[in-house]
């Protein structure tokens, strides 16, 4: 894990974000231990808003989605939601029928401790694949967790919702809309290096801001596409990959219901900033990670072509091996944007290792000392790898890691 | 590297390949040590056809392709060539219009000791990108390598032209044709790991057959499509890869005009034996390679999905650490077919290792000793991982390998 270069980043001009979790007043939380899978560590967590939260969610495109991913969905159409139960060690993926019906009945064990609708709770699990959700465990669990519910509970539900993750990754910030403060409080587990049977983002944020469904679903979309939808460890996506989002409305604030309102925009940026500073938390607690990557391709003719030429540097494990090795090896770089399926005219694409120009014209900068400056660059933590693609305006950004010996140890060694 | 099975292996009912370098007659080659890069190793190769022979190319899809893959596409404009001119050591890549003078140079040199025109030779590269060829070396060395030129040379060439491997690649197939014996030889470097600034696949092929350009091309073409096209190590592919394929018509068989001519079917299928031949060496021969894995998707809507989802699990860095780890993770193999981008019905797929079904119906096969076969299964050398979709007839296959520790080591410690 490389240590947050700062304890507040910050993310935008507008928005500080603290890399802590403030309580969200009109929310309370808890984690237990039920034994699901881990010993001697929570595993089971509940957020309970105390009425009914307007909600939103993003979820993985895998095409075997797990359990809780299909019945989040369900009980999501009418964008509202009371509580959240999570647990770890155990995905409820690949386990068909039954698997859906036991993550029902977690829903309904959790609504029946709240007294609320079955359907308005939200049901997240990360953990191996192809296994059942030990029912009588999460029943026995269910009363304590309900019980122990607090305003100030936030870390230990970051911690119990971790698998292969070494550090609980939590994000606040607050903002003052018509003259009332708003808070944003974030929570998220990685995927380790995007571990074996393990690999699952799960990220939940609540705010007490007053917004309106589909604003919120809009800001949430907005923000999920620009922070976890442009981090990559190895290309590989879970089966259970799921971000919600509670606004429970008790601020007071003017309710938004356009998103692009001055008070939808702040919102928003906020919301985005916690997201991205989370998802930038994820990448950094890869296991055996070394480096934080920037990938930003600009100069390109249109969006698309600069995601596909940043994602295919970011996942290109010759890239990621050298920036292991730090290796300052622009030609590995040149060659996954050469392979990434846009046309490009290589006589005007340029190479930056930070402010370091190495490529340039379609052959290396000439200058003497450009090869020390770029090896300096590469034994740095954190590297912005700039390519500047000459032929257009569109610009895409990526968040990665290097590949390490110990991604294959972890990732070769996990289940045997 | 893992040894191949048998010294010949069958690749199709028809057709046995020899894994040696028969020599054809009309072609004569050599290779030796002209200093470019390596010292006291080959690395400098000729081969040489006695009359203008006709000549098929396939080259890598790269934007920024090497300069020796633009002038061989510039002269292979007739569909014909006379030699071939190899190095290894440097790529002459990145290396701008100087690079191409230099390439330019390079066939001149060999022109001139062969005394014939510059636009019938060909020239290849393989090595660090960004680095210029030393002219005066190969000045040096093409008076000795047209002199040394013999029919028998091939296992030289073949050595000449490595990098990173660790084997020479060879593969041979004789057929009759018209009542006369066709000789078809080819030889191929591979990647090593698909290693860092060697990154190249090159192969070259050559026959005594009598066959028209447009055939040629055709069977080149299917052949590449079914064979190199369908090898990963990394997903990553270089900016010099280059098939050639040279057929000089000294066998006396009656011309080959229609590709789909009964003759034209069967040096087609022999063809592309020794192509598929040659790029299951390559796998064989990752660096650090501990398994080779044919990836089988079939049931598929179409051959796009059954390939989409094929390459997705081959180059999965989650599902070739679970290879190297000897794990039967079939979790990692759904969840990486289910995020390639393809509609699929969960319960209608069901998963393979070899023959043991360990997944159908969206859940685990919970029949006793499933897992256990399942684990021999991963204990094998070679694997075959079959996914059947239920939804089509479509079927596609990739051929791949393990992700290791030395395949990070090799890769992240090569230039520094």
């Amino acid at each position: 894990m490389i240590p947050a270069p700062a304890e507040a980043a910050k993310n935008t001009k507008n928005v500080v974000v603290a890399r802590e979790a403030l309580p969200v007043p009109g929310f309370r939380v808890s984690a237990v231990h039920a034994g699901i899978r881990y010993r001697e560590r929570p595993d089971l967590a509940l957020i309970a808003a105390e009425d009914v939260a307007v909600a939103a969610g993003v979820f993985t495109q895998n095409q075997f989605p797990a359990a809780p991913v299909l019945l989040c969905k369900e009980h999501l159409a009418a964008r509202q939601a009371r509580a959240i139960v999570i647990n770890s060690g155990i995905a409820n993926a690949g386990t068909g029928q039954e698997g859906l019906d036991r993550a029902r009945a977690m829903a309904s064990l959790a609504a029946g401790a709240l007294g609320i609708a079955r359907e308005s709770v939200l049901v997240c699990s990360t953990g191996v694949i192809g296994q059942q959700i030990p029912l009588e465990a999460v029943e026995q669990a269910v009363p304590k967790l309900t019980e122990i519910l607090r305003e100030e509970g936030w870390d230990d539900v970051a911690r119990a919702i971790m698998t292969t993750d070494t550090v609980p990754k939590t994000a606040s910030t607050r903002l003052v809309l018509d003259g009332k403060t708003v808070t944003i409080t974030g929570i998220a587990k990685g995927a380790g290096m995007i571990a074996p049977n393990m690999a699952t983002l799960l990220a939940f944020v609540c705010t007490d801001a007053k917004v309106s469904g589909p604003a919120l679903e809009y800001w949430t979309r907005t923000g999920a596409d620009a922070s976890f939808n442009r981090i990559t460890i190895d290309g590989d996506t879970s089966t259970n990959d799921t971000l919600l989002v509670l606004a429970g409305g008790g601020a007071g604030n003017d309710l938004i219901g356009d998103p692009h309102s001055e008070a939808g925009e702040r919102f928003g940026e906020a919301l985005g900033a916690v997201l991205l500073d989370l998802a930038k938390q994820v990448v950094q607690d890869g296991e055996g990670v070394t480096k934080f990557i920037e990938v930003r391709v600009s100069g390109a003719p249109n969006t698309a072509g600069a995601r596909a030429i940043a994602f295919t540097i970011a996942n290109s494990p010759l890239v990621k091996t050298a920036f292991f090795g730090q290796d300052a090896n622009w030609g590995r770089i040149i060659a996954a944007a050469g392979r990434a399926g846009v046309p490009l005219q290589p006589e005007r694409v340029a190479l930056y290792f930070n402010d370091v120009c190495i490529f340039r014209g379609g052959t290396p900068v000439p200058d003497a000392g450009v090869e020390e400056a770029a090896s300096q660059v590469f034994h740095q933590k954190e590297i912005v790898i700039h390519l500047e693609l000459g032929s257009g305006e569109a610009e895409y950004r990526v968040y990665t890691c290097d590949l390490s010996y110990d991604y294959v140890k972890i990732n070769a060694s996990y289940r045997s």
